[in-house]
């Protein structure tokens, strides 16, 4: 079994990872794993993006699971001496991994490793395409503090067309109950979504604000924006924020753009922000998803 | 006990880590680990010039025995201050690990780090010295492929010159009762050697055919060749391989250049490639020999 | 607990600390570490600085332990995506690392670190500020050579102005009964100190001289100094260490700047020198460190 998309998962392993996740996330907050069921094990974290968090990230699940974290970026490869993605893929499935986590600039790149590697493969972000982790940390988040997803309104804003948070939100999101929103710069929409250039209408009356990073040089380019402008038209403020559930909260994949799509009080709020709570289950699920994969699904 | 050369071995000293790679091989096909026993242990995997598998499989192996890796990258280290090795040498011997792993862009260099430092050292390749675990995994893989060494006709095809692969199995192969072939373009071969320029005459009726990297600077260089032309003249073809024996098998120590020194078809071929095999006995192999050298020989 | 400074520590806390530290230097020396009370815990290396020895040392005093150190430097950060200190500190601590060892360019970037994140933080190095784990291992050093601190008579030359290693060293040793010289060119000594510009006067009498590195820019630049000039004018020669006690010793924090600040046959001296051992008890210290400060002090 591979972890590459959201589509790829069946409902009940979906539940499986969240509910698990909240599990490790109690062990890790109590300073205390009960168990490491990895012990032994040896998962490879291959980056060909640059990525503190999400390496980070995978690594620290490795290691509380008692696994060996072996970490391959980019900068130290054979890629630059021009082998294939597939050649590479062949020689790091011979060195025999538990797991193969893989971060990619190109869509699909993670499948078609997953299709020479015998290990499973996680997908840790390929190009615009999927992060599916990111999207199963993120319903964990929100099922934690709301109780359930059931029923939730979720707004999505931000550069929806190049972002592969969105996507895999988009699908799971709603597989879980929640109606989801996506809007942003029309220039940074998809064409054929239902996605809206409206801030306003997406944000208003939801449950879930969650901010994507947008590239700095897209304000420019595309947006013919002048830096501040963004934030103004299509950033969370506290006076957009107000239009949302009053007890709606703000979310964010990280690394943030302070004062471009998010303001600082929104993003420091005590109540209101679950930024650092998603990085916390961060961990969390992908404890649960390296282990369900270890096991075999 | 160090392991800088193929002459530094004993003849029981290369059975022993032939013995016991196909051992560990074997559990790691498996999936289960039947013992551990560097768990406690600190590897340094300490690389001058980038490479993905040699980083990756050494730090495998030492995670696979129970052992930590730790690696530094030269990018990361104090020689861009100016530090001599011999210095960086010392300082990383008296952190005390296990075993220290180095691959130097000069000839010797491990050698010198051997003479400083207590722990057992492994050259992991040095300039156009020596790899000899290279050599071994090469040993291992043609052993377990074809039931033993002796008798068999090995030809090394390629950039002889400037080879430590080459160079660690022109002498290992021999010693275990092959009869050991170097050909390549007169212009990468060495001065002293019995190496032929003509790749035909290596490749006709052998049993095994090992095609080594050629660096593409020195198609022009050193070749005066158009990129297209070097496999026509030297690379493995279906044509050329059908010279060599009707059993004969094709290695390569990776990375490749798909098209230059050998054809797409040969490489992935299902029963003729030994490539990915190369590189799974790799990892047993290394176990093998970090096992035998945190032993103490 | 953190280990920011030195002035943050109690005397009975650097007490353990050496203390402490000798235990597992003598387990280190044997080749067999008899506890590992760090086991499942997980150490991040957060180097905003490139650095061999700090880096290793610390990574391998984890491991030693039994925690598995995760590291990350600079270069594969959000960073560069210009993520905040804060921001980067908010996400490290939410992914709950037992210890966050960090080393920035900035004077004070652990303190800004350590409010944000629950987890201990110890500051491996920051700016010109301090490195309070150099000067612990230095006096572990000292105490272990001498068998006391009390008394010595220590001169610290080179870079006082810029150096951490000083003003560390500066604050610990005179609160173990040192007295503590400092010197060095007029240009890099610090305005409102009793530095010395006269080496000769500092290294008179003196039993440990502990030699600081000097940037190579700064010999240009701020002393006008022709390369050679400066190991005659500032540098420890054989006829400079002369003027020290019969039983003086010689330290340096390392990379050292052969021929520059230091000769190499005082750098290389079998019984003079202690620069290796620093590296040695660098370990043991660092570990002494990790497990006060994972056992919460």
């Amino acid at each position: 079994m591979d972890l590459l998309t959201i589509d790829s998962l069946r409902n009940e392993q979906i539940e499986e990872i969240l509910d698990s996740g909240t599990r490790w996330l109690s062990d890790l907050r109590e300073g205390r794993i009960s168990s490491t069921p990895l012990r032994g094990r040896v998962v490879f974290n291959v980056f060909y993006e640059n990525s503190t968090r999400t390496a980070m990230s995978f690594a620290t699940a490795a290691a509380r699971l008692g696994a060996q974290p072996i970490s391959l970026s980019v900068e130290h490869s054979s890629v630059r001496k021009g082998e294939t993605l597939e050649d590479t893929a062949r020689t790091l499935g011979a060195m025999r991994p538990d797991v193969l986590v893989i971060r990619h600039k190109d869509n699909g790149a993670p499948a078609i490793v997953a299709e020479i590697v015998d290990a499973p493969v996680v997908n840790a972000g390929d190009g615009t395409n999927e992060h599916p982790t990111q999207a199963l940390l993120d319903a964990a988040t929100i099922r934690d503090h709301f109780g359930r997803i059931e029923g939730l309104k979720i707004a999505i804003c931000g550069d929806i067309r190049h972002s592969r948070v969105a996507r895999s939100n988009a699908k799971l999101l709603p597989r879980l109950g929640a109606e989801v929103r996506l809007c942003g710069p029309a220039a940074l929409l998809p064409g054929d979504s239902e996605a809206t250039d409206c801030i306003d209408d997406a944000v208003r009356g939801a449950d879930v604000v969650m901010m994507l990073r947008v590239q700095r040089e897209r304000l420019e380019d595309e947006l013919g924006d002048a830096p501040g402008e963004y934030l103004a038209r299509y950033g969370l403020t506290a006076a957009r924020l107000a239009l949302a559930s009053p007890q709606a909260v703000v979310m964010h994949p990280g690394p943030m753009n302070r004062g471009v799509e998010i303001d600082d009080a929104i993003a420091d709020h005590p109540v209101r922000s679950l930024i650092n709570r998603q990085v916390e289950h961060g961990v969390a699920v992908r404890m649960a998803c390296l282990e369900m994969l270890a096991r075999g699904g």
